[in-house]
């Protein structure tokens, strides 16, 4: 059952029909471009049957080894970043309790930055618990993760011994080739495998993403049938089924009559990291060629409180696109108070929802009425099968998007600029000339 | 001793000495506003002078508080939005330990948004632990926390019943008006005061922020003289010491040459909430009147492998501020292993800092080469003497800023839109008719 749906209605009277009909027009090319294989970037068009092409064998196997990670450790560690970091973790946020109390085993995250701090403080968290290490790199060269990689192999070795520390590792790499492959025979850890074929912002439904999610307790076959689930509807030159290219079109448009910031406005906080996500997505996918939408995002109502001005009566260069669950776990209603002193008696019986619900509404009305074109993203629901739709969703968005803005959205020739001159400044062998 | 530094060396080359001048002469009209009150929104300029005026037996009676507390809870939960809610999650987020476990007492939040899964896990959570209620509202009418306040009101009166929550209470609002200031009264809760020339978002060194930050353990006496220290020197229009001044003429050159986006760049990840609150100040206080820089954050190096790709090659709209500490408190090494599998054995002994530094000064170059102006801000340490100064330099350059840019830093009319159609549609009584 289709569980994303775009509404998009109150944008239509503030596109230009012309300018929505001639991207429109070129959708066939695009599409074609997608299903031929034909355009740029076209060795990372992988995730594009992920969702089909995962047999039932190859998810029991990564559930398996998630069952007995759940029973083996406390603490599962991830080591990783950007795209080996934020599907998991946006994922484990958006369908798990709250609190970090509540959830068995606990999966953290690491070699997402460098900071001592940090690692002090995981290191002395983890004193005495049972941990499982998961190492995801497709190098395994990567220098935060590598040198964080390394003080937890350490403190595992210290803690385990060479050979149960090695049964506790486990390797997400290239399926032949490069440093984190030739350790993990060497040293006999598991290994699952990165496809060729499916770029690190790609790649959630992938054992990068898969197997965290999984040692959280999260279904992954109803997540990857979801995604399965979309594939349906994510396809095709028709506008009014396919929302993924709507989206992509309308993106464009938008960029087009000068919105250059969207603005993804979630309504509620599980969202957080699927904002992270989302950024990281559509940012790196487009920023390139001096062009690319600025990928912004906010939580509401929550930041109706900060960013609510800006939004109402800043300059007028943003678009924004709501994101909202159509249905919550659980209902809190606003309770009885005899005194009534906060004037809030009016909404007694009233769930949360329906507050916040009409919170949602105020704001789309009063945003396009400040002049912020703006659409919505429903999902039906905070389950896997909802969230693996609207990560495919999100996906085929951002490739049609992309080809549309005729920039490859496959590549990021850009993130290499740094590591450059960083090397140069940490005189890495090989990097003592450049500048 | 001066614990804040700006370095905007790398901008001076990018920006027209001409439109820096023509900003400049205009310094001394715009200190005088500040000094004399005679700027728009001057009853609101309470902060100014705030660190100075607080008395020491003021900061003992709210330390005292806090020190009771610690003793009476396991979980202080803090009901607010905004303003509310921003400065103290900055504060305890940049000076606690990263993992909630390592907290003593757990101070949470509330009310700072609309959501049934949040509040049902937040009342499992506390369970059968010793809990305080904070709640924080100048008016007390204020929807989210409004209503948040009556679920956990009626959860601590059946929990201890009236009169131990009553005790477990604490209001902290209007010293005189208001819904918050009256129930308080009736009920007997411990109140603290909002001053009435304070606004939200410039609310962290009153009681708002500094009860919820002294109950985390952090010193606020330390906090406040931070505060002062920057009072000394963010004043007068000097521009070589002035460095509020200074990164407020150069945010009104770069937005006059078509740089309508700052992005703050953090390379801590405990920076995570001052970036949040940091939006709130400069997003509430300049985003109005159809203009406005938009305020946009990042965490480094984490940042780097999602929004890297943009900031390097997209749209070149933006500017960048740097935003780091000098002195982390621990320091870890990158250890030695014999394989070398990963080639990274060219930093062993080298401390993560090190790399994260030489990570920072690659990222200033080549953003700067790819045609994003950068300044840096660096913070000496991780301590409550830097934050304060932290703090207030940030208050001081908004305003500043916002009068060059001839706005009102200190309302919000904005905020208003979405809540009166929210109103309407909830049927709230008086706003039948608005639409």
């Amino acid at each position: 059952m289709q569980k994303v749906c775009y509404d998009d209605s109150s944008l239509k009277s503030l596109i230009s029909p012309d300018v929505y009909t001639s991207f429109a027009d070129q959708l066939e090319a695009v599409e074609t471009m997608l299903n031929k294989k034909t355009g740029p970037g076209n060795d990372f068009l992988g995730w594009l049957e992920l969702p089909e092409e995962h047999s039932p064998s190859f998810l029991d196997s990564i559930q398996k080894q998630a069952d007995d990670a759940r029973q083996q450790c406390d603490v599962f560690i991830c080591v990783g970043i950007g795209g080996s970091y934020l599907g998991a973790k946006a994922a484990i946020e958006f369908l798990s309790s709250t609190f970090p109390q509540q959830r068995t085993p606990e999966v953290l995250f690491a070699g997402h930055h460098v900071n001592s701090d940090y690692l002090k403080d995981l290191l002395s968290h983890i004193e005495g618990k049972r941990v499982i290490v998961n190492v995801i790199s497709k190098s395994g060269t990567t220098t935060e993760p590598g040198i964080t990689f390394r003080v937890l192999r350490k403190w595992m070795e210290d803690a385990y011994g060479q050979e149960e520390a090695a049964r506790r590792i486990i390797a997400t790499t290239d399926p032949e080739k490069g440093a984190l492959r030739k350790l993990a025979e060497r040293n006999g850890y598991r290994t699952f495998d990165i496809p060729d074929n499916v770029g690190g912002r790609f790649s959630v439904l992938t054992p990068v993403g898969l197997l965290p999610i999984a040692v959280a307790g999260i279904d992954i076959k109803e997540l990857v049938s979801g995604a399965r689930e979309a594939m349906k509807y994510c396809s095709g030159t028709d506008l009014t089924t396919n929302i993924a290219a709507r989206y992509g079109v309308n993106r464009n448009c938008l960029l087009r009559e000068g919105k250059t910031i969207e603005m993804l406005a979630a309504f509620q906080p599980q969202f957080t990291f699927v904002n992270e996500w989302w950024k990281q997505l559509f940012g790196e996918s487009e920023g390139k060629d001096r062009t690319g939408i600025f990928p912004a995002s906010v939580v509401y109502t929550t930041d109706l409180h900060s960013m609510g001005q800006w939004m109402q009566e800043g300059l007028r260069t943003i678009f924004e696109t709501f994101l909202r669950v159509d249905e919550t776990r659980e209902t809190v209603e606003v309770p009885h108070f005899e005194d009534n002193e906060d004037n809030l008696g009016y909404l007694v019986g009233k769930s949360f929802e329906y507050v916040n619900e009409k919170a949602y509404e105020g704001t789309l009305k009063a945003h396009r009425d400040g002049g912020v074109p703006a659409a919505t993203i429903t999902v039906a629901d905070r389950s896997a099968d909802s969230l693996g739709q609207l990560f495919y969703f999100f996906e085929k968005t951002c490739a049609y998007s992309a080809y549309l803005l005729r920039v490859n959205p496959f590549n990021q020739p850009g993130v290499e600029a740094y590591k450059k001159n960083m090397f140069a400044f940490l005189g890495k062998p090989g990097f003592e000339d450049f500048e």
